[in-house]
């Protein structure tokens, strides 16, 4: 498969299964951005709980956080996003399009477009400028924050000191952010309202190189564990002229998407650089001590920045597979193309399908009854309407890793068929033991 | 207790145990907005999950979905926001201080702070707005979405056909939403940033009005069953001259909180209001068909809209409890006022405290190995420090159920002592069965 071909069909899946659409396509849009549908935010829910879970639950010492959007516009003085959080343009004279610099080939002085001559590149903050008041006159500036990261370290002694917490310690965060990307695109890959997932390190200054080298790996893992076939991530570092402002050291996790190597998290050691900016500019006390380092002192911070939007699309492609030929269809000899979505168990948005073979009230009610035991522990969805191999073609294009199909034999043994999506494996089970075998699936 | 004293031990408790914080407080905060700490977003989270479990997974018929915030702006022209979402303002001629007409008490004339005469009431947008595209030239403005509701409008054809649903079906989001408020307060109850958990309920036009009591009573019911007392909450019918611009019927779910009756969601008969609009604003085909009912027509909206802040603020204000006198101290002597928050079992941020009795290496690795144990199925929190009635006392106050305590004995009989929040009972339980001993717990 051709790897633009893949992309347009990924978009098309999205769209008509209800993973992703294009945001108020009614009224002919908004520049890149996307509402999740209902498969969508199922799938988009299970990579954030995957997160959090791995993050605050299972890993010692990191808490939770969800700050505000808007915070005091100081917070972004003190960041650095007012002063640096900039994109130079370069501007066609002749059909005035604007682009990024970093952007352009270098050297290129005409314009990709129309051939006509660029500007000298101009600064362009990033970030949303609204209002808050309720009039201009006494109203304030505020901005959408760029970033969940500053939340984090505002708080850092609150959260520090009401959770009891000693250093190393961390701050785990999902939440929105919206920059104001001049060329945003690649479907959700760079999007102008994103979701981010960003966990912030606070450690000693002498262990923050480990500490990096452990987070590189640790985040590299997840997304390993979570299916992504390892030949499409790869590790970068960036070099001594890409580091941003803020960064001491940053490596990228990139994936391999049909538009090429990407980044889709940063690690990045920060050092003292935030907290020490905070307390400057608000003069409050931001260091850390407790009874055994009674000395006050700036952590470091090593960050973990990955995009929820980005790793849902990292899934949803890496999990795209095609099939052609006679794979859900009974009669062999048809041979279409069919689409399955591997999709890890853990994200997949629909756990079971459950298929009554027709419509017959007799089948139905006990496919209502299998329904209903099932669904307090799975997200299910039931389908009657069409041929039982293109239901599970429909299911295979959603992920759905287990159709339960109950047929007219099922009225007399009280077992079921269950089909496994990878192995297209079907075997008979007891209604009676289902609760029990998808325990053990799951 | 005094009903204002409430308010402020709720605020005080929920900073200093991390539930919530005022946000950017080192930089002097901003109007209204608030940091959810590690305890608060623990909380909000199940609120969140359980709304959602409620509606998409255990329900029939309703689906998810997660909107974009930054929607078309010709989508607030047809929704009535631009032109009727507005606050009539006074304003003090003397002190220049701008109040809400409707919160002034009817007929006053003069300024509450100072007594100065007020002018002519005059309207101000509630929406916050912001500007997309790489300079003012070029750029074009936006909104940051008021409400959720309108993203389900929008892409209420393309859920319906990729999800092939039929009439009656919902559509149910959880997601931030923004108001300009003129006078927000009162903690989190109204608040300029804010998360609402709304549902839409598309239904036969003359089925609306049962479809408007079924989802009265089962709202009702879902704070009822995470523990909300009953007397707390009522019904308030919305008179005729209340009802906002696309209503036919409303009545709001009301919380007795500190500072009164308040709504804390509302259920509306919103007609043909929306879909009908889109139709005409957009000029695209927003009716519904299927086989059935082949001739083309607008179902009716009957939605649940709540939020997720203010429900979070129920859930404590409604747990909150103090009791005076020695219920977590060894010594019965000293009567000092505890406090315990007792939140619903599903609700609550940690689900189980690991408490080894001393410092001793022998009980840290004992008590190590069962936080290891139980720790991939339950949110736990390992303290160490203090007497065991402190720490009993700490896990109270944030509405811990369990508090599994390892002492010296527990080396011997492999058994630790489990204490229940609630009736304060304490049992021996095998250290080996503790598993399945929270399995039915939970």
């Amino acid at each position: 498969m051709k790897q633009e071909n893949l992309m347009d069909k990924l978009i098309s899946l999205c769209k008509n299964r209800g993973f992703i659409f294009p945001s108020s396509e009614e009224y002919g849009g908004t520049a890149a951005t996307y509402d999740y549908g209902p498969l969508g935010v199922g799938l988009k829910n299970n990579i954030k709980n995957q997160w959090l879970k791995e993050m605050i639950q299972l890993h010692d010492n990191i808490v939770g956080l969800d700050s505000a959007i808007l915070m005091n516009p100081k917070v972004w003085e003190a960041s650095g996003h007012i002063q640096n959080f900039t994109d130079p343009l370069v501007e066609c004279k002749e059909c005035h399009k604007r682009f990024r610099q970093d952007e352009l080939k270098k050297g290129i002085e005409r314009c990709p477009e129309c051939g006509g001559e660029l500007t000298q590149p101009r600064q362009f903050n990033l970030m949303f400028k609204t209002r808050l008041g309720s009039t201009e006159e006494t109203g304030r500036d505020l901005y959408l924050r760029p970033e969940t990261a500053q939340g984090i370290y505002v708080d850092f002694k609150r959260v520090q000191q009401s959770m009891r917490l000693k250093i190393p310690f961390g701050v785990a965060q999902v939440g929105k952010a919206f920059r104001n990307e001049i060329s945003p695109g690649d479907f959700t890959y760079r999007t102008v309202e994103f979701e981010q997932m960003e966990m912030q390190w606070f450690c000693f200054p002498k262990e923050a190189d480990d500490w990096f080298e452990y987070w590189k790996k640790e985040r590299l893992k997840w997304y390993l564990n979570l299916g992504v076939k390892k030949n499409n991530l790869r590790f970068r570092e960036h070099g001594k002229d890409e580091l941003a402002h803020y960064a001491k050291k940053a490596v990228d996790i990139e994936y391999k998407f049909p538009f090429g190597w990407k980044e889709i998290e940063g690690i990045h050691n920060r050092g003292d650089w935030d907290l020490s900016r905070h307390s400057k500019f608000s003069g409050k006390d931001f260091k850390y001590s407790d009874d055994k380092y009674k000395e006050p002192f700036f952590p470091y911070v090593i960050e973990t920045s990955g995009g929820v939007d980005r790793a849902t699309l990292v899934f949803l492609t890496d999990a795209y597979e095609e099939v052609s030929g006679g794979r859900t269809t009974t009669t062999k000899s048809i041979k279409e193309t069919e689409t399955v979505l591997k999709l890890n168990h853990k994200l997949c948005p629909i756990k079971i399908a459950v298929l009554p073979l027709s419509k017959k009230t007799s089948l139905q009610s006990l496919a209502h009854a299998i329904e209903k035991k099932l669904k307090p522990n799975y997200m299910l969805q039931y389908d009657e309407t069409g041929s039982i191999g293109k239901r599970y073609r429909r299911q295979d294009e959603i992920g759905t890793p287990y159709c339960v199909t109950v047929d007219f034999k099922s009225l007399e043994d009280k077992k079921v068929t269950v089909r496994d999506r990878d192995t297209m494996k079907q075997e008979r089970v007891e209604i009676d033991g289902l609760e029990n075998y998808f325990s053990k699936k799951y």
